[in-house]
């Protein structure tokens, strides 16, 4: 593995990890830009505009975008959170450079009004059909509930309202002032010529304009609200539980997910022995979230209906014990074994690899080894659990669910 | 790549592809049983019993299996369909040969009633929840109508008032009938020491009792009825279409493969085309599933309940061109493309060789190299593809979909 990175004159970054013994690459634009970037006149343009770029460019329309996938063979997505807009594709070694230029490219999108006219009702549907599931509703409403008037709280897909009023007007103004080259970082993992994609980039993107970018920082400690929604169709229910954690520039980031793990690990963690094994929840994980300049843990059981005064009062004793008593050293270790072992396998194939070396940089502007971060993980102690407790007491959480109507 | 393999005696066949520069290292049993080997009082008996095997053995009760797998850190699961139950784990290198001797102990459960008992409420809940899920329940109920009285329409999960009425007798004897050694196959990639592997598994599994398994095969036409379900808080329409197809044993499945992603590859499809990429619908895909004696060919399609009309229409359209006027060179080579991309990628890691590896001898009792499949995709031409339509009609299909009540 070797690191190596370049900076064009305006502030595009270009970064990659070159492995010879691999057979395919992969290539990503990370764009520092997602709802958290939004107004509400202009929420879900981030996820909207995502879209928007696969419909092409002053040389290429939409079908000849598709075609010049279609010939690398790559497997190719996109994606938008609250903070990042992630374009990426995996290929044969061989065809690297050519997804690259492809990319390139798309990111000077036309963003004509005809093709935006006919994606709107794409982005529609989109929102229809999630509002079909269940576990991704409960999550967008907790997430709103509890970062409230923090912009993190805003919607990533946005509302059919909100949506059907944005304007192509809007979304080239919002296009201009987020995806500068300043604002982007390009990264390359697996087997590929590093010369050759830095000539590659250097003649394509030197002519980007640099400008200047800002996003609206600060902690967020988390409304600590209570709330339901009935759903007269639902069997189940569906419980989201949400409090503040350390950002993603934390030195503590390790402790937290340490800490999630051994709370909410899909197996062998406490909500899975009290809540899971006891056939009391179908589902119950806790992950940690690191965001930029604040963080959060969130949880995610799903239940039968009976069983909710149950399930909360074990979470409640869950959240006290560990206050009180603390987590054990065997808890840890096992905790550590698992994220350990999950961070090697996924680093081992090359897209994998590049979600981690491209959040590195674009977080901390840093290059980080996955030896690094297993030192990382290997040095958290329970000393560093315990006053993350302390200082952060998961236990006072944000709540929403979602159910069935209840009778009467 | 070195393949190796070795039989016991009762016929459990242990097979492995080392990669000794693979970091991690990936261990499957792979159990050729299914809900298509159970009959109506038992449906859903295969899933339970994948569960079931988490529970414990005589030396070990489940929280001594969490803590086992815990140790080794595997990134570990299973999973049920018709005809094959699989258990697998992924760990860095060094833990093999420990989370194989904890597969093979688990591999002989205790089957206790009073685990059989509290998992059948998690068994309920996850029926539950699936129910909540259109785009699994319409797949579900679409394979019921297709298949009708052939053995792989049966459902996976099984109704809640079957797992109600099952007993832990009944569960032992079909696991007795089932998980004979000479119906399962242990499947090992990545980088791991082969002799150790082999004496582990020589010494711990030559206990195992051979029996004779049956299953009832037979080529299945499917129904080709058509039917829809109304369901009060939908907001999207979701459409399942079955055709027949060619057999996991068919010389022509690369062709089926091909063929499928032709009409409904995720883009650049004739489905992305005509109905995604001009917002129809907002997910039109078309997959091949290879069965053990028969095969279908599978879409699925969501959208708006205004554009039913519409997308059927042009859904009619695609096919009757399709036999009409075949495929284009061009469609060939780009589909053939993506396959062989997504081939290669997948099969660079451990675990996701390990599921084809394992699959080719479940279905062939052979070993493929990644370049016997690549070469047999390659060797695809139009004519084959032709021959496929022509013999398989896949325009003439079973059919079921789920929206929102219509008014009125």
């Amino acid at each position: 593995m070797e690191f190596k990175k370049k900076k064009l004159a305006n502030g595009l970054t270009l970064i990659s990890e070159v492995n010879k013994s691999a057979k395919s690459a992969a290539v990503g634009f990370f764009v520092k830009t997602g709802s958290r970037d939004e107004t509400g006149e202009i929420n879900g343009v981030s996820h909207f505009l995502e879209h928007m770029l696969f419909k092409g460019t002053e040389k290429l329309n939409a079908f000849e975008v598709n075609e010049a996938f279609d010939r690398t063979g790559a497997q190719f997505n996109a994606f938008t959170s609250e903070e990042n807009t992630v374009f990426y594709a995996a290929v044969l070694a061989e065809y690297l450079v050519e997804v690259t230029e492809l990319w390139i490219e798309l990111m000077r999108p036309a963003l004509r009004d005809e093709d935006f006219n006919i994606e709107k009702n794409v982005i529609k549907e989109e929102i229809a059909m999630y509002k079909d599931l269940p576990s991704y509703d409960v999550l967008d409403r907790c997430r709103k509930l509890h970062f409230d008037s923090h912009p993190c709280g805003n919607s990533v897909l946005g509302s059919e309202e909100g949506i059907e009023n944005l304007t192509a007007e809007r979304m080239r103004d919002y296009f201009a002032k987020r995806y500068a080259p300043n604002n982007m970082v390009l990264a390359c993992t697996g087997n590929f010529d590093w010369e050759q994609i830095c000539s590659t980039v250097a003649s394509c993107c030197s002519k980007w304009q640099k400008r200047t970018v800002r996003r609206k920082l600060g902690h967020c400690e988390g409304s600590k609200k209570k709330s339901s929604v009935e759903k007269s169709n639902l069997t189940c229910e569906y419980i989201c539980l949400m409090s503040p954690s350390v950002s993603a520039q934390d030195r503590m980031r390790f402790s937290a997910t340490v800490l999630a793990a051994i709370v909410g690990d899909d197996v062998g963690s406490r909500f899975f022995w009290e809540l899971v094994d006891k056939a009391l929840a179908e589902v119950a994980t806790m992950q940690f979230g690191a965001l930029d300049g604040t963080g959060a843990f969130c949880s995610y059981i799903r239940c039968s209906s009976d069983n909710v005064p149950k399930v909360f009062e074990i979470i409640n004793d869950i959240f006290r014990s560990l206050s009180a008593s603390g987590i054990t050293e065997d808890e840890l270790k096992t905790a550590k074994n698992k994220i350990l072992s999950a961070l090697v396998i996924k680093n081992e194939l090359p897209i994998g690899r590049l979600v981690d070396l491209g959040f590195n940089w674009i977080y901390l502007g840093e290059y980080r080894t996955i030896e690094d971060d297993i030192n990382a993980i290997r040095a958290v102690t329970a000393d560093d659990i315990h006053l993350l407790i302390e200082e952060f007491n998961p236990g006072d959480f944000t709540q929403l669910s979602i159910g069935p109507a209840q009778p009467g």
